[in-house]
């Protein structure tokens, strides 16, 4: 073999924000991770944001070989994130409008920065760990949690589009009349498929029919009963709760047909808190999704759940990092 | 001035297929039509329509200035059409099925012949002529005639999708329990809005309430109504063609509001025999999609109806030639 590719020759940092904390991974050539921590943010002011991410990166440049480090980093935000700008143009979960990220983080860190959205970067972290490999160079990562979101990968590069704010899943319509979502739409598919959507219809149901698994789980608290409850009760089998989980697949399977229809990617992955907990919500789209999706787009398809767990979006933060370094080594194709 | 571009200097030559005819034009570099003919497909035939498009090839290089003309030919065809290969996959409307149409144009025309799908070629005619001068690289064109499909324009190229199936909008879901499709799914855009499910619903209600200025265009016969008909009657205010148009507007509504959540395309364009032909439905949508897409990619963009008319897919498939030469001479960017 004249030359053998050494995977750990360089790492790279990247940081996904959740909502108040910050995971910190340095990963290697590959997307593997050598080395993650997480970090708690006080409160939600930007500033805070950027205190502690300063703070978790010190600690972890303390404990890997900063020789091979690449001299950047890539964060994974929440909101509307202008990637040109570095910009978030809005983050309603922590109240953000406007915050130029990435001027306060090369600032703090005095290193460049990368900036995209936490779900657009879980899409490069499965480009980049998982489907590279398998040649495949057009994905789209749904990330199920408070909200959902998706990142859109077209010939190996994120989809941007005009404004920067492609891949809106979340906020596709359903169902017409359906309930009202805060952005002024009727029938998002957030508000049927997102953690607290699917909670909540749980609860009602519960109040109104009693007597299943999750009247246990909940433990006299319905008001604490999370989606990941009714995932544990569906997967044994009490009908209330799978009720539950197969409206959802319903409705996100008729997310995922028009995804198909529209983008005819060759693989969707399911992720984030919700969708990347169980598979049960990926077996029931391979059920589900054949009836809506058009026969041809549907042969390109696989449908799976992500297997990068919650480091997706750290490790899509690093990967800003290292598409840029294979850029400068390798060119822009 | 050093430089003069001469627009002039070379014409590209377009064939649109139609279910059957071709639409055949010549254009100079900037996509204005020098030259347009029609010629009528005898049946539905592969092989007739690679010889009626031999013979129309043939009448235009006979009163166009054949030095000037570029040695190949874009073609628009109906159906999934498999740009890598030139094979038609499927093509319900006609009835064909793995039909090796680039090759039968070549060996039937000796000269090189790209294809692609008359919706999507529809976009990149868009692009040429009208949106790239606006400096505007992601778009999307709806064409809806008697079914409904989309083209989309992702840096300046056409989205082609993992197996060439990309843009199929007429077939994602507006209605989760609408009306049966023939491909299989519940409520597609297309059983609602296309041309003859506008016509459809206007009979139905004729005839439940009748007294409309329908009655009177009908002149007796209701099952010959178009979806131009009710367009007609609605832009004279007709309260029953109105009720029609604004219930598929407001379908079409959530179909392009999901469009720009997901795409965040600059522009969408409608055009077609029925969503080009009257701009009652882009002014609906003006009112309509703002309730639906979310603010931040909705300030990006623009609806309007195509100024192209029945000339944009023929003027597409000279698109096709037209980018192949510009690569040639300015490079992939």
């Amino acid at each position: 073999m004249l030359l053998e590719f050494d995977s750990n020759a360089a790492f790279a940092l990247g940081a996904r924000m959740h909502d108040f904390d910050w995971g910190i991974v340095v990963t290697n050539l590959d997307g593997e991770v050598v080395h993650r921590s997480e970090i708690r943010i006080p409160d939600n002011a930007p500033t805070s944001a950027i205190a502690t991410l300063k703070k978790g990166v010190e600690a972890t440049m303390a404990s890997v070989n900063r020789d091979r480090l690449m001299p950047a980093i890539g964060l994974g935000t929440p909101g509307l994130v202008d990637i040109h700008s570095g910009i978030i143009k809005s983050a309603v979960d922590v109240g953000w409008f406007d915050v130029p990220i990435r001027q306060m983080a090369e600032d703090a860190l005095g290193t460049q920065t990368f900036v995209a959205n936490r779900s657009k970067v879980g899409a490069l972290a499965e480009l980049w760990c998982v489907a590279a490999a398998a040649g495949i160079r057009d994905l789209i990562y749904i990330s199920i949690g408070t909200g959902v979101a998706s990142g859109i990968i077209h010939e190996g590069q994120l989809y941007i589009g005009a404004n920067s704010s492609a891949g809106e899943l979340g906020h596709t319509t359903v169902l017409p009349d359906g309930p009202l979502c805060p952005c002024g739409n009727h029938g998002c598919l957030q508000q049927i498929v997102s953690g607290p959507a699917i909670a909540n219809r749980a609860r009602e149901r519960l109040r109104v029919t009693g007597g299943s698994l999750l009247t246990t789980l909940a433990g006299g608290h319905p008001e604490r009963l999370t989606a990941q409850d009714v995932f544990r009760a569906a997967s044994q089998n009490d009908p209330l709760a799978l009720e539950v989980i197969e409206e959802t697949a319903s409705f996100l399977a008729i997310a995922v047909a028009n995804l198909i229809n529209l983008f005819n990617p060759a693989l969707i992955v399911l992720g984030g808190p919700v969708g990347g907990a169980d598979h049960l919500l990926t077996d029931m789209l391979q059920e589900l999704v054949p009836r809506r999706a058009m026969a041809f787009p549907l042969s390109a398809v696989q449908i799976r759940t992500s297997s990068l767990g919650s480091d997706a979006g750290a490790i899509g933060a690093s990967v800003l990092v290292l598409q840029e370094a294979s850029k400068l080594l390798f060119g822009d194709a």
